[in-house]
């Protein structure tokens, strides 16, 4: 037979993004990805789940959908209702989630619902780099609202509505991730949430809420979801296991009445998710969930102090940052010289991976001198090297920081 | 807060699909589905797999991609290329295969890469509903390629292809189910595939090869897929674990050239596909998967012919098939007077769910007269219930079959 080279390119679709690189395998210093810590990954635990349920449920994998139909293993779903009620105040029954492949999925499964090409949506300024490309890919007009230290800016958000209001527009959605927002990691306080709703409501504007991060707070404390505050009218809420205890295993959810989950069910033609993975979170969690979370936590919190430490100790003042109240990531911000996707380009070239901060913001500019470091994953030392690695090719490039530990740096 | 009901219906993205219903339980006798016999799920073995490698490799689980960067769990990629090599003659590296969540994710990837509305594709003219369902919510203009018993008819296809050059339109796939067709059961033998490459060839047209069937045949004797005639060259080949060890686990491959793959990769955004079900499968098909195969198949064989006895028993001659040389479904042809998407309705409320075939065929009219039986998930004597029960319920709306083992039947 023919094995002349067959050429695609003339059928693509339109506008393909480019293809991908090849893996390169895990940088040396790699502090981008939701990458979580493998020493508080719960093994032997999971091990013990994994056996239990499928010795007693195994058969029904047999079955698309075991024995819980479409919306995704039952048990979990049963799980969640409790966790969501005690931990983000939701009230809603097992028939109003719907689990999800990650919560990509669920933000896939919402942005098909509701969006298509030349819509509008208003969005956290800086985000979640995976919301901002696939708004970018939909043809979504995505407006950045800006944050503060206390999240989305009501002041903006309602500036926002008003124009849009004015120009005729409805946006389709305010997209935001309230609860340690990625990647500022703020926590949007209850007076806002109860704002944010009341200007939702006003604009007839549903609000997307994400809550992947919200189990990784270090003092536990937090407001109601906004799905909570709004007995779930008007909000879809998402939210994941992947940051709780393990990203590889893919198992989200999104939360919704069930007038809206039957239109988003309807989207999900993947035959159902893939449903060990469900299983052994319900048998774990049910179980451990709620001692787990604490402990990593901890665990958490003690890779950010050394973050926080090295980065004071190898960029002194030019890094500025806020010490956030819980997640996986910092959003450092270095001297107007800094271009940190060139720095991105050139550090990932030497082992040290960072997501620059146009990658995580609407505002391009501003994300020029900003950058988001991952502590989840590298050990303490790979942190402090990393770090030191990352200010040596920071100052080589760009001047800056000009001095360590009170020792001027030689380029 | 408000608790006012949100409408969200003015917001919807255009042409929703309708909403799903609530899930009513696993019908009585489910024909439906590409469920799989639980009695022949290997579940000792996947829980001796599962064991063995969470305790090697489990706290990879912390990483996205593990340690295998985003085509998938590397050791599945490496026994896929053993088992491609061995079963259908492909040749390709590791690097040439992406696992996904299912192979219908590898559907959609593949009509991701090249549809965009209005296009064209030629597809066989009986086919998987999720096939069909998935080209009419793209707006793609699917051309029904009829079959014969030896699968899609060449002499058609030159002639579709002829015509589409005729009006200068290039269809962007050619796509089959070659290695048992779903729903005819049929095989494409190895002189009309080498046809298909050639028509393929000489029109530009590349194919879109299914074989997610492909490993259960009676006699495991197959022709070369279409992807190894072509070197690869002009060919994207997806497949499945789902039909040969477990659907709900939901993994499936896509197999092509790394420039291709590479442009499928980037449209996978969903930040790797379930790793721990990619990592138990390795596990369990690396040591099991040659074994398991043939016992399976024994299984399925065995269901089937109580399937065809009982047709026989219950319908007499008014249910005509052929005898499929594999796969877990079986094409029935009822008569004339019969309208099956009438008859899946009425028997589903009965308890019996059947594929009608108007949504299992591109011709509305065939599919009238047609039905898809599934019988790899029900029991033996399920099978006889369920064949007995719609042959009342058929005689009863449709005065058809007329006798049962030679009495004539009471409304």
């Amino acid at each position: 037979m023919t094995t002349q080279a067959f050429d695609f390119t003339p059928l693509l679709a339109p506008n393909p993004p480019a293809p991908a690189e090849r893996y390169a395998g895990f940088p040396k210093y790699n502090f981008v990805g939701g990458h979580n810590d493998p020493e508080h990954l719960p093994l032997d635990e999971l091990i013990a789940a994994a056996t239990a349920v499928l010795k007693r449920e195994g058969r029904t994998l047999a079955t698309y959908g075991l024995n819980s139909g479409p919306l995704g293993y039952r048990p979990l779903r049963a799980f969640l209702t409790q966790k969501l009620q005690g931990h983000a105040g939701i009230t809603c029954s097992p028939d109003e989630i719907l689990l999800t492949s990650g919560s990509l999925q669920g933000l896939d499964l919402v942005n098909a619902l509701l969006l298509s090409r030349g819509d509008t949506v208003l969005v956290e300024r800086d985000n979640y780099g995976g919301t901002l490309s696939r708004l970018a890919r939909l043809g979504v007009n995505a407006i950045g609202i800006p944050l503060d230290e206390g999240g989305m800016r009501m002041d903006a958000l309602a500036a926002a509505l008003d124009d849009c209001k004015r120009r005729g527009v409805r946006p389709k959605y305010i997209y935001t991730i309230p609860t340690v927002q990625n990647p500022t990691g703020t926590i949007l306080d209850e007076a806002r949430r109860a704002e944010l709703l009341k200007l939702s409501h006003a604009h007839g504007v549903p609000i997307f809420e994400d809550e992947c991060y919200s189990d990784l707070i270090w003092d536990g404390r937090r407001p109601p979801a906004l799905y909570a505050m709004a007995n779930g009218q008007g909000v879809i809420h998402i939210g994941s296991f992947s940051k709780s205890v393990a990203p590889a295993l893919r198992v989200g959810y999104v939360v919704a009445p069930w007038n809206v989950l039957a239109r988003i069910l309807a989207l999900k033609t993947d035959a159902g998710s893939g449903a060990l993975e469900q299983m052994l979170l319900a048998e774990y969690c049910t179980a451990h969930f709620a001692a787990h979370v604490p402990k990593l936590n901890r665990g958490l919190r003690a890779k950010l102090e050394t973050l926080m430490e090295a980065l004071a100790e190898h960029f002194g003042t030019a890094a500025e940052f806020t010490d956030p109240p819980g997640g996986i990531f910092l959003w450092v911000k270095l001297p107007d010289q800094v271009d940190t996707q060139k720095l991105a380009q050139v550090a990932l070239a030497e082992g040290v991976a960072i997501n620059p901060g146009p990658e995580w913001s609407l505002d391009k500019e501003r994300g020029k001198r900003r950058l988001r470091l991952c502590f989840a994953n590298p050990t303490k030392e790979e942190i402090r090297q990393g770090v030191a690695a990352l200010a040596h090719i920071c100052h080589r490039e760009f001047g800056v920081p000009a001095r360590i530990a009170n020792v001027a740096r030689q380029a």
